[in-house]
């Protein structure tokens, strides 16, 4: 199972952090982080760095795909060289998938055209630009194109595709080895949960 | 608020990455991920690697520490550098963190004496050695020291963090920002709550 984690500047690292544990734990996973040229790749916050081991050009052979999001996701969107490459390897992957902004990454590779996607709950609109159908639901599987709402949502999109691959047993057992058990202090973490104002704050900051 | 995260060989990527991506936004946050050497520290899969800007020797003013865990946790324990700057560094924190078996770390540096904490559910009893009483709450708060369960504890240690930090309203909007409104597919995050074969399964691949 030969995973491809994408990685650019200006994304945000849990996006892919969190799936990546649960499927880096997948029988015979391979995984990659890969980025249009190989080497340290420096997040959203400025604080972190994280390491693609290769470059686009030499990662060909994906069985399953991540786009992870973050601000630069308009950077990328207007990337023909990362838009092709996203092209070519969905057309051998098993899966192709993503995280929050990540699924505007697959609208402009038109990958999504006449199909329900998510994103981040601030960004869903921009969905209908590459002629996908919004919804905020917290994953959605369209076949093999399987999105995922905003970043946490990763983990939750992870366990879903680890039980559809090897099992609901293995994936309850990777659930227990990272003790995914969660305790949030407060139940605000979608819009239709969180008090008017605070939901209007996040949107006037997230909206660029 | 100068944040320091602890890498090293081994540790579990997540452990750091879903902590950071909630402190990274903390008002004024300044974040440094150190390691005793600088430079690139392969996790604990070994397909990732995060780079560490600064060497332990030069970080100095901390006011939040956050030790993450993982099967590399053991030879940190025998390390008497990254001992030692833990227990300097702990002299004037805010905040001493640690996420999973990074706890074990903090016991091995002397500063869980007397003190309930909690780990990784499968190495909760080592915490013993190390002179603390072992629980299996979520997130438990001793004063400055603060220790989250396994690997996806540290999400809702931070959200816990971030409210006592700056107040509940800033947090509920981090939460909603990650758009943490968790939905695991299974209710299996928690030994009490997996099936037995499971659980004896889990424990077995984690014992170390």
């Amino acid at each position: 199972m030969n995973i491809a984690i994408l990685l650019y500047e200006k994304m945000t690292a849990l996006d892919a952090i969190g799936p990546y544990e649960v499927l880096s734990r997948l029988p015979d996973a391979n995984v990659v982080f890969t980025a249009e040229r190989a080497g340290l790749v420096t997040t959203d916050t400025g604080f972190l760095r994280l390491d693609a081991q290769r470059s686009l050009a030499d990662v060909t052979d994906v069985d399953l795909l991540l786009v992870p999001g973050g601000p630069g996701d308009r950077a990328v969107r207007d990337n023909p060289t990362v838009l092709e490459w996203i092209r070519r390897v969905n057309e051998s992957t098993r899966y192709t998938t993503s995280v929050c902004t990540g699924s505007l990454i697959l609208g402009a590779a038109g990958l999504l055209k006449g199909l329900r996607a998510t994103s981040h709950w601030t960004q869903l609109e921009v969905l209908r630009e590459y002629g996908a159908e919004p919804t905020g639901e917290r994953v959605v599987e369209q076949g093999k194109i399987v999105t995922a709402a905003g970043v946490s949502a990763g983990i939750d999109m992870a366990l879903r595709l680890v039980s559809t691959l090897v099992g609901d047993e293995f994936a309850q057992g990777l659930q227990l080895g990272i003790e995914y058990d969660p305790q949030p202090p407060f139940d605000t973490g979608a819009p239709e949960k969180a008090p008017a104002p605070i939901v209007a704050l996040v949107r006037a900051a997230m909206t660029y």
